[in-house]
């Protein structure tokens, strides 16, 4: 069975939407990630940090999905990283209410010898000097580097960033990222100008407007399905990454067209992330139901115009 | 051959955009329309009015592409309805400065007798009283009825808007005045809501982030080409329904799956006419240009998921 390894943040979250709010729910890219890609066929383990406060069944939680958690540090007197936010009406915008680093801010991530050789690593929105630091762990290099960013990075970081970008396969990030670090308002010339840093792929996330993957001439567009209602967006992003990463692990085969597929593995496990608050809904998700709705996609997108 | 009819605006416009600006050009909604619709095998009325200022080269253009312009009445001493509008930088939000209704104030819509029994009719964005009697003028009813709105008749003549909305088959409008038409944020509610008003079809238009088709539990997304530059977005919206409407018009047939390709077209032809300023592109546009970006239409979106 293939590897992935993610790397990326464990944390608990206290989130506000119009339609209900949670003190404290399991967060972090690496939960919502893990949960994704542990739908594929693929032995997945996570790097992160947490602190004493991380409770046991949140471990067993992940554990249960086939998740293997060696690469977690646990600081002992440590604070898990703790994020507050409140969506706006229009469930689009958010403002961050907290942001408590704790155990987060001198995280020095560990790659467990099991997954040194992980076939496919996800490097989370995390320090580039981080993300660096598990590419030089590797024992051979992965068949493919996914990796995200913000723009906090963009803005405070670029040299190191810079280094990471030329040494990655993928990035999947958001459009206005996107445009952040390319200076292009055109996502097609923002995809142009990111592939000149580095990654082969290109993939732009716009959230419920679907998500665009670049490879030279090449595009295909994932769109997000219309849901009646969007009841949290938190992690949507990170879950969608998450089935794109697990799918093209367990497919073991790297091209335009498996990618393609990932895009719509992500799409469609991010429609489900969005329907209950935080991890809730990928928690309980069935092979089932995920099956339904990549139907719904093909139904959602396919046509048939003859071109003579 | 099948008939369509279309109802709108002629006018000039004056634009300016970051990449270039115009003093006077041809634009209006039924010129849009007409040009897109003219890529179909179908004939075409246009029923509108202008001034005496109009141009002679504006009426040779469109009954060049096969036109039908006996609708067309020309007000002696009048003056052309004039737009004149600045897009912003991101080209999705524009100011409009000047609009001059001079003819379009007392236009009294007469329906050729050629055309009272066309197969299609699309009532173009005017006064709900307007679109009404153009249905009362047709001889036999249309197979396909589509209205465009805006947000303006919405709020100020919302009891006419619901005597039409009760009378035709698909409705063309945009994101947002689906939602304040009615009254629901989300896209999927808004489409069920919109529905129970009358139409069967409700099509809403976001832009550059594509086109939603919903036909009760059935959904179909087509999406906008991601294009380089985006010259001018004036006319887009217009060009759309054109081609849904030539196309379903050309294909005599009505159905969910012929309406998925309309908005295809729709979508299709949509992408050439932001290329350049006003209507130049589709003044211009060959039918093999047409053909080879259909191909794309389905290298972007279409992908082989095995659902087993």
């Amino acid at each position: 069975m293939s590897k992935l390894l993610v790397v990326g943040t464990m944390a608990y979250d206290a989130i506000e939407t119009p339609f209900g709010k949670t003190e404290k729910t399991l967060g972090g890219s690496a939960s919502y990630i893990a949960l994704a890609a542990s739908h594929f066929d693929v032995e997945i383990g996570v790097v992160s940090v947490v602190g004493e406060d991380f409770e046991q069944q949140h471990f067993d939680l992940l554990s249960s999905k086939g998740v293997d958690l060696s690469g977690v540090e646990i600081v002992s007197g440590g604070k898990t990283f703790f994020w507050s936010g409140r969506y706006h009406n229009d469930m689009n915008s958010r403002d961050t209410l907290v942001t408590e680093l704790n155990t987060l801010a001198d995280f020095s991530p560990k790659v467990p010898e099991n997954f040194k050789e992980a076939e496919v690593l996800l490097l989370g929105n995390l320090h580039p000097a981080i993300q660096i630091s598990v590419l030089e762990q590797m024992n051979k290099r992965p068949n493919l580097v996914i990796l995200d960013t913000m723009n906090y990075w963009i803005e405070h970081t670029p040299g190191q960033l810079e280094t990471v970008l030329g040494q990655i396969d993928a990035i999947a990030i958001n459009d206005e990222e996107a445009r952040q670090l390319s200076g292009e308002y055109s996502l097609v010339k923002a995809a142009q100008k990111i592939q000149e840093k580095g990654p082969r792929f290109v993939i732009i996330k716009k959230g419920e407007h679907g998500a665009l993957l670049f490879q030279k001439d090449e595009v295909f567009f994932a769109p997000a399905l219309p849901l009646e209602e969007v009841f949290d967006p938190t992690g949507a992003g990170d879950t969608f990454a998450g089935g794109l990463a697990g799918y093209v692990a367990a497919s073991r085969h790297l091209s335009f067209d498996r990618l393609k597929n990932g895009l719509i593995h992500g799409a469609n496990l991010a429609s489900f992330c969005v329907e209950k608050l935080g991890t809730e809904r990928m928690e309980s998700l069935e092979k089932s139901e995920v099956k339904n709705r990549l139907q719904a996609f093909k139904d959602l997108t396919h046509f048939t115009v003859e071109l003579d």
